[in-house]
């Protein structure tokens, strides 16, 4: 099997599987409870907490457990849209957002709020500039990814953060799901105040992740209970998938730097062979620095995604059209749309995303198996458009 | 070790956790991929989905997925009062919630909302008159929890639901947390609108549960984004934990039945071990039919629960002072207060509480380790407080 669509969820590590496996076969208490048997599974959320803090570089108090990305990005946004409410209307995102940041914006702009969706370059990325033109007087929140989904764009979070100094009541959130564990960004440096991270986007377990989220920035709240992760998100803690969280970033830690080498020369490499040996293709975003090397989208236009995902999958290569989240939907990809793709480009497009455990062998044996679905497929469909 | 806090939390069933780890390790997809893999994954979600609807009695598309009960709670609540704010704006509920109703009512009532927090009887029992009594034109939701997490009462929720159904536009929550699995509630013939599961408190596993939610019922989502879950409840589904709930919930119901009947035997037991050979305490809630059989909550007026839950952790045995969600607050509980305790005898209170897997040996030497303790913790408050 060759698997990638590592942007949609990632094999959990062998090394989390048995994290996970061993907690919740021997830790049994409750964080929360007062015994020892509580107290014992509250010293892996600590320590879990301590290995994510370092990190990132912040406190532990600064790290939010959640459900996952979702929760993140909904917690995020809309805990700042209800916290400071008083304080103004306005949020900036960009037109290229995951759904759990677009759909809250959505929802927000149902209930009254205004929402400026930043507008992309032909790569995939927003201008810092653009961001500052938007500001106005009610702007409370920025919300921009680090690295697109869809193409794998690479946003200029550092410069946006550096101009959002100057605006000390404009708080910024990153979401970070597809970069964290890869592609390095400090809170500090970038000025970021809320960040969030999905477990299983690298190698982790499913069902976790966390937000961070800078000391003194109120969130109200979107879960409500026990009062757990210091009153921010109440619910009993996922003992086990937050250990195998923690153990999912140690790893990370060690292996991707030589991930991020090797998944650059093979992005290289893919496009060569494609360049080579395919006709009509775009590729969808940039090869440069501004873009996650693990992160590939070529269009194929007059292809239909959907034929061409099905038939490598019948050659046992996964990849996918779109992301996960919105594959099912017959539309063209917002995020393409936004690129100035065509509706043929974008309808024809696939993403090609690596993981930590994509080896060589998977990208070579990929590209010939593409180079020889493609040009089957385009025949059939010339005989079918005539 | 003798475990009894499980209603606090429970250990995962080795075939859960089997359950889970060969998911993680062998089932790669993402449940909203296009492609096979990602088919395989939606299966075995859409198996869980029909197991559970089984055994609840609904249709597959009446549950929705959760990260577990304090997000059922805050999904079911919170849902219904956004959705349905035009219709009124009084929710009726009980003084012995779980935090996770409890604290969202309280928010709701920072909002604007006026909330009913009915009064329970000695044994910690609403009356189903007293929910009569309250309702108003601007009733639009009435919760009220199956079993209380402290003392183990029994709502009387068939006979709530009765009342309801001549209130055609008032729909009825129930918190099933801790009588899931066990107790047997048909959401149909109580007119259940809504019900909370967490799968932790019958050995599956953490970070998962479930809402039922009646076809038909709108709910305004927390997580917006993807669309999972029919757009109540977005976020990549945590395919190995959904798979081992459902794993859960099939050995449940195999040993349910035998599960009451041996736990309402050794409740029984322990009384009377503990009317023998031990002085000052007392019952909260009762041994009646309207009692959970595997809860027993029992007061030392004098003693500091604290002090004797440590000091049965140190011959290890486990068990709670109050529920592990509000342990660790140094107040009188809630419930305890509500159904008319002293301070003395809700701050002298523990909680006992067993699972499928409580064996009669744990609950004899739990009943010798605790006449052992008691004596002389007693005998030590006599000689500081003289």
């Amino acid at each position: 099997m060759i698997y990638l669509d590592n942007s949609a969820t990632t094999r959990a590590h062998d090394g989390v599987i048995d994290v996970v496996q061993d907690v919740m076969r021997n830790v049994i208490g409750n964080p929360s409870s007062l015994h020892g048997l509580g107290g014992q599974a509250e010293r892996l959320v600590t320590q879990a907490r301590e290995v994510i803090a370092r990190f990132v570089g912040c406190d532990t108090q600064e790290v939010l457990f959640t459900s996952g990305g979702t929760e993140a990005n909904n917690l995020a946004i809309k805990g700042i849209a209800k916290a400071y409410q008083n304080r103004g209307n306005h949020i900036i995102t960009s037109s290229i957002e995951h759904p759990s940041v677009f759909e809250v914006c959505k929802q927000l702009e149902n209930e009254g709020w205004k929402v400026s969706y930043l507008p992309v370059d032909q790569t995939g990325r927003v201008r810092a500039q653009d961001v500052e033109k938007e500001i106005t007087k009610d702007t409370v929140l920025v919300s921009i990814m680090h690295v697109n989904n869809e193409v794998g764009s690479i946003q200029p979070i550092h410069e946006i953060g550096q101009l959002l100094k100057r605006y000390h009541k404009i708080f910024f959130h990153v979401d970070a799901v597809q970069s964290f564990s890869k592609i390095p960004l400090s809170v500090t440096e970038c000025g970021v105040d809320l960040m969030s991270v999905s477990g299983h986007k690298f190698h982790g377990p499913n069902g976790i992740g966390f937000l961070y989220k800078r000391r003194g920035v109120m969130l109200d709240p979107l879960l409500t209970g026990g009062g757990q992760e210091f009153g921010f998100r109440s619910g009993t803690h996922d003992v086990a998938s937050i250990a195998g969280l923690a153990r999912a970033i140690v790893q990370a830690e060690k292996e991707r730097k030589a991930f991020l080498m090797r998944s650059r020369t093979w992005k290289e490499m893919l496009i060569d062979r494609f360049r080579q040996d395919l006709s009509h293709f775009t590729l969808n975003g940039s090869l440069s620095a501004c873009s996650a090397p693990y992160i590939l989208s070529i269009s194929f236009p007059g292809l239909k995604a959907e034929v061409l995902v099905h038939a490598l999958a019948k050659r046992d290569c996964y990849v996918s059209s779109k992301s996960a989240c919105s594959s099912k939907l017959e539309m063209p990809s917002r995020i393409l749309k936004a690129m100035k793709k065509t509706d043929q480009e974008a309808l024809g497009s696939i993403r090609i995303s690596m993981g930590f455990d994509t080896t060589e062998q998977d990208i070579s044996m990929f590209a010939e198996t593409l180079i020889d679905v493609v040009p089957q497929l385009q025949h059939v469909m010339k005989v079918y458009t005539k």
